[in-house]
């Protein structure tokens, strides 16, 4: 038995890993990648790539060098300097989810989002213990306008909470304008280039393309080193290969070109290597991202992702469910608990996703909220020493005694334990007595103490001001064209 | 950034395990152990320990001479041999819960457990994929005489499922009639003695002592070398040290305890390395079995027990939610997959468990159950090589291509992905259309379902009627006393 090695989840041999490189270098070479965007077909034509029509070739030479730029670790400042977070190494964040078009009730109905849901979460950001960023498109608002939309999101994010946040790849348009109200917020466009304050979510159009708009957002942000997530989801039998092995290499050859062609834009741009890809459940062509599978690929994506020395973004709280009820946190907490475990560091999903990403549910990411703080206490290590062993302690009280009242039960107990929110942890009768509810019940009500207790966080008054008056202007300019 | 350790949970370093091991060994020699049988006091006393009363001292020469003898990987018979399970190192098994004396409705309720609820186990372990071995007590029975109930639960495990299952430790008579059915289904006693044929549960009184029953089916059970799980569930702050250093200190020094007098007893006997340790609800002093804290126990069990080269037992499917929503799966899914991931063997309470061991959910056993299948998919490694990885595929697919109808996919769909039974993977109108279920609904129809397909399994009528009138003798015997 080998004593060091403690985990049943499959470490890759370097020598695996080395294989599904060469793979994805045989088809970054030979297959190569579309990028549907004039300007990154001359970047990369200018820096020598061989470019025929759309599709661009790499050799190794031109990853390693790319690589050579990115860092490893990486701080966000929020514009509550108290709320930066790092990324990389030793350091993760958890994340609210991203894109979902409807909200979903926790008896099943599904409705479209606005704007306002949009907000009720940027408040939950702002209060919760646990999660360390607010994200950009929570859910897909309805009730504004959709070429616009993204505005109005940039400007909640920024206003309704003081936590690091996502900015917006809608567009090339979107990305360009991330960074107008970033350099309002934090000074002026050329400081961005030294400080990141966002990052962002790029994701590849599997088989192996990169849509217009991604590859123009790569180069807007990239030019201000702004942080990247560059990601995809495939999907195991449709969009990629129905076995592991081979979806590991087409999804690795897409992000290292993306990854590339950030570092051409702007070198030294930080990118994490992203996934969320799963298998194909073939009764309906649907992704299936509460899957054990999908668990697997996250721990792999962990293990490239620092086999090319880059952060990692992999699957959230990720479920199939289409309500909040023991399938969705089963699916989700082995999803999530696998991907912090594994070493991702940029936790995209941690809170609220139902139902393969249709829609957000908000007793859900409440629920979730209190299992991302239980995977933070779980991954705190436990100080071995003789002192927090303690054996006097233990021979005082002896055999057959009671720890209860002991003055070392007293002193360490809050700080040892985890003091949880929202969970029951009451006995049958007191539970029963009180109605039976079960945790999406609990979740409502501190809903409502949440938004209720919420108040927006302090910003200049003058800041404000440009970033309306930027949003106003910008939404006349759209109505205009 | 260390490329070989990709596991953000604890990995104790050798001198973090040699610091809890010396504090166990102080505890041991200086404090002692509580052995509140007379049997045992002399069987120690005969073998040169120093007892006081009824306290036995151990000294390190004692524990090591004992894990000399024990075995890292033993493997258990069945009576049906194609169902006979290993144990240890890199093979672990499912078993259901243990002990729950109601049974909790989806809803809420709870009623006393029947003998009914107890067959309906036995037969869902027979008919299950995922779970290994059926148990012994998975619910308390109320509707038959509790000083024999044993003696009905045993029968029904043996009869009900061929899989291997587990002996009774209710007292130590109760120990000795597992042996004699045992010896009535395996050919006879003396050959029970080279083959491990169930396993049996038991547990210290933290801290620092064994009931006389505990200590009197270790006896019994060890001298035919039935494999022991000895373990114990020391409340951290109420029967143990508040934090988590000295808890894992007084638990380790109890197990050595009990397994030291199992080799005593019968030398070579398997011992399973076991705790299910959590904290203390501080604002009801209840065993707040579904927190993170009970994660990092399990972790630290697995490893203690790896250091000590034996197999382990740590938590399953735990939860202090009383209905199966999401907070049960939550906590559950959590400790479940720590246990297993950090390499335990014996993973009890794998299915069923509601409020902190208050009771079995027969729908929540299905939920659990479809849970420990998709930790077994995704545990499995993922071969990696030129062929699985099959570069010409992705090639002849290209750029934009559609994978769903290429002959690979068709070939290995189906062995590629977990199958599920159970979890909703449809999409929301076709959900909704057909009445919006949760999951413990789908579960309740897939129970019926289960139950209703169940067929007894083959025995040899001349046992099957031998173990009828040894429970029956025993009965009356029981009766007469």
């Amino acid at each position: 038995m080998n004593l060091k090695i403690h985990d049943r989840m499959q470490t890759f041999k370097r020598e695996e890993l080395n294989r599904i490189h060469r793979a994805s270098m045989d088809i970054l070479e030979n297959i190569g990648i579309a990028f549907n965007e004039s300007e990154a077909l001359e970047i990369f034509e200018g820096n020598g790539f061989k470019v025929n029509g759309n599709i661009v070739f790499f050799v190794e030479r031109d990853i390693f060098r790319a690589l050579e730029t990115t860092p490893s670790h990486f701080k966000i400042k929020a514009r509550n300097p108290k709320r930066s977070v790092h990324i990389g190494e030793d350091d993760w964040v958890f994340v609210s989810t991203y894109g979902a078009p409807f909200i979903c009730s926790s008896s099943g109905e599904k409705k479209p989002a606005t704007m306002e849901d949009y907000d009720n979460i940027c408040k939950l950001v702002q209060t919760s213990k646990f999660v360390d960023m607010n994200g950009f498109k929570h859910v897909q608002p309805c009730d504004v306008p959709p070429q616009t939309a993204y505005l109005d999101m940039l400007f909640s994010n920024i206003i309704l909470c003081d936590k690091p946040y996502m900015g917006s790849t809608d567009s090339r348009q979107a990305a360009r304008d991330s960074i107008e109200m970033a350099a309002i917020l934090f000074g002026g466009k050329e400081r961005l280039k030294e400080m990141p304050v966002m990052v962002s979510l790029i994701n590849s159009l599997s088989p192996l393309q990169y849509s217009e708009e991604m590859a123009g957002s790569i180069i807007e942000l990239a030019r201000y080193r702004q942080p990247l997530v560059i990601a995809n989801m495939v999907m195991a039998g449709a969009s990629g290969p129905v076995r592991l092995a081979g979806l590991l290499a087409l999804m690795n050859a897409e992000i290292l070109a993306g990854m590339t062609l950030a570092q051409l834009a702007g070198p030294g741009t930080p990118v994490i290597y992203g996934t969320t890809s799963c298998p194909t459940n073939m009764k309906n062509i649907a992704a299936s991202v509460g899957s054990p599978e999908a668990a697997i690929i996250a721990s792999a994506a962990a293990q490239l992702a620092r086999y090319y020395k880059l952060p990692c973004r992999s699957g959230g709280s990720l479920t199939d469910a289409l309500v909040p009820d023991g399938q969705a946190m089963a699916e989700g907490s082995l999803i999530l608990a696998t991907s912090v475990r594994s070493g991702a560091h940029f936790i995209l999903h941690a809170c609220g996703m139902m139902g393969s990403y249709i829609g957000m549910n908000l007793e859900k990411w409440l629920i979730d909220e209190e299992l991302c703080g239980m995977i933070r206490r779980m991954l705190t290590p436990v100080e071995i020493t003789d002192e927090t062993i303690d054996v006097e302690s233990i021979k005082a009280v002896g055999i057959g005694g009671n720890y209860l009242m002991e003055p070392e039960t007293l002193k360490h107990y809050r700080t040892e334990f985890f003091w949880n929110d929202l969970f029951c942890k009451e006995d049958h009768n007191t539970w029963s007595r009180k109605g039976s509810k079960r945790v999406e019940e609990f979740a409502a009500d501190l809903l409502l103490r949440r938004l209720n207790t919420y108040r927006k966080p302090d910003i200049d008054p003058a800041i404000e001001a440009d970033l309306t008056e930027f949003v106003t202007r910008r939404k006349e300019q759209k109505k205009i064209r």
